[in-house]
């Protein structure tokens, strides 16, 4: 299933994507689209629907993000080598795990906003995995029936607050809409393997990173198992996997947006988002 | 006020502590103590309230963390320099924020799990600030008028996944049963001044840690205006701002938590916190 959520900011309604691509209201049969509608029974329960049945939503109603109430957002850095080697960082030897503030989640194609005075603000492209059971110490031939589903992820960045303002990452990764996530929550029985699903961003209609979940260097099973060594993953908790190459701090110069700016992305299968940025507004 | 919620974890429900220590039930009055009411209106309205009218609750109740979901749980490194200085770090120019995730909060007086096989769980007495308002962009002097109050936190911390396993400090530091938090929430009308507050922790009844956020080097209306420059504070967030010294890894040597050890700690007003440290357990 492709779920979504639908309608303005906060005001979401739960919906999902049928066969022939058409938009279909879930509220009559949900309340959201959030922790507790993520478990497997409760996903089971809704495939069994006559999606033929479901009111057909007219219009482009904007979309928000898939899921709602996160509870973590957690955030795996260098998890591709090429990247790690644009970045000039050395390839991790274990999961670099980080967290982006809940705050900053926002719908797909919603503006992206450079933070007061930013100047080094940055895209990465990024698989999803929303978590769906509660997961601790899990293994990692276990660890992908935790999932409910994945979706793309824009891991938008400021590099100056991640790097250069002391302390840890987290700083630089949380600013309010360095979030966006969607369009679909696409359930894990639709992606059959999620280390083998093509990547793309686009910066004002340039291909800038272009890549596959098939070069990670820790694997989606491995990385739930290995977060869950360290917390609970929640219903509801989402790990955003890393990126690959093409990012604007590794080019040559550096390359970092600007107002106005429109990024493009999306993953095979899983949809695509598009933002434009947006200068800093209160 | 203090506000409090007692009961079953999970099951917590409202009450206060009124003028002569008795717990009052709140669950006539409010739904929770969480984001929707915590904002000054909301405090006022509940400040109007006769306490003598509120039913007495009987018994000793276990106590759960005096915040209800807690969107975000953030965390100030280092902000006391000669706890800095135990750490073997040098006194960071800007504060250093991290983040631990929310699903490790738990009541005051829970047991704290040691990690499976770890070897380096430490202590960290610390006062804990509440957001009331939404904070973007605030500046220091306006802080502390979005702080809905303050609380005792333990930030447990497990250094080996802090510190020596790559990536950042929030490895180390979300463990499940890493954040009890509580038992009250004061509100901030009744902390006239955060900076001027003694706290101290023992480890099996000797003490460990004695300080004063007097000490702190980066303030508390600074660090409230300075997160919200990266990110958006929420009713609910909690920041916990720093310990003092006397933490087990700045001894020589280092001295680690074991099952069946106690820590007690608390802050001058806030109250006290007890845990026992239990082994690792699914």
């Amino acid at each position: 299933m492709k779920l979504v959520r639908y309608g303005n900011p906060g005001k979401e309604k739960p919906g999902l994507i049928d066969d022939n691509g058409q938009l279909r209201d879930l509220s009559g049969v949900l309340k959201d689209i959030g922790p507790e509608q993520l478990g497997d029974a409760a996903l089971a329960k809704l495939r069994k629907l006559k999606t033929d049945k479901l009111p057909l939503v007219r219009g482009k109603p904007r979309y928000g993000s898939p899921v709602a109430n996160v509870g973590k957002f957690i955030a795996i850095g260098l998890n591709y080598a090429d990247h790690a080697a644009e970045s000039g960082a050395p390839i991790p030897k274990e999961p670099i795990v980080f967290m982006k503030a809940t705050s900053c989640i926002q719908g797909p194609n919603d503006p992206v906003m450079l933070p007061k005075g930013s100047v080094k603000t940055d895209w990465e492209v990024e698989l999803g995995v929303v978590i769906g059971t509660r997961a601790r110490y899990v293994s990692q031939k276990d660890a992908l029936n935790f999932v409910a589903g994945y979706c793309t992820i824009n891991d938008v960045s400021e590099r100056e607050y991640q790097t250069e303002r002391g302390g840890t990452w987290d700083k630089g990764k949380g600013c309010d809409t360095f979030g966006p996530i969607g369009p679909w929550l696409v359930t894990r029985d639709e992606v059959p393997n999620p280390q083998k699903l093509a990547m793309w961003l686009d910066l004002n209609g340039k291909r800038v990173q272009t890549g596959s979940t098939k070069t990670m260097i820790f694997s989606v099973a491995k990385l739930v198992s290995y977060v869950s060594q360290f917390m609970t993953l929640m219903p509801g908790d989402v790990i955003t996997t890393g990126t690959p190459p093409g990012v604007g701090l590794g080019m040559k110069p550096p390359l970092y947006l600007k107002k106005g700016d429109v990024m493009t992305l999306g993953i095979d299968g899983l949809g695509d988002q598009r933002q434009e940025v947006v200068p800093f507004k209160l």
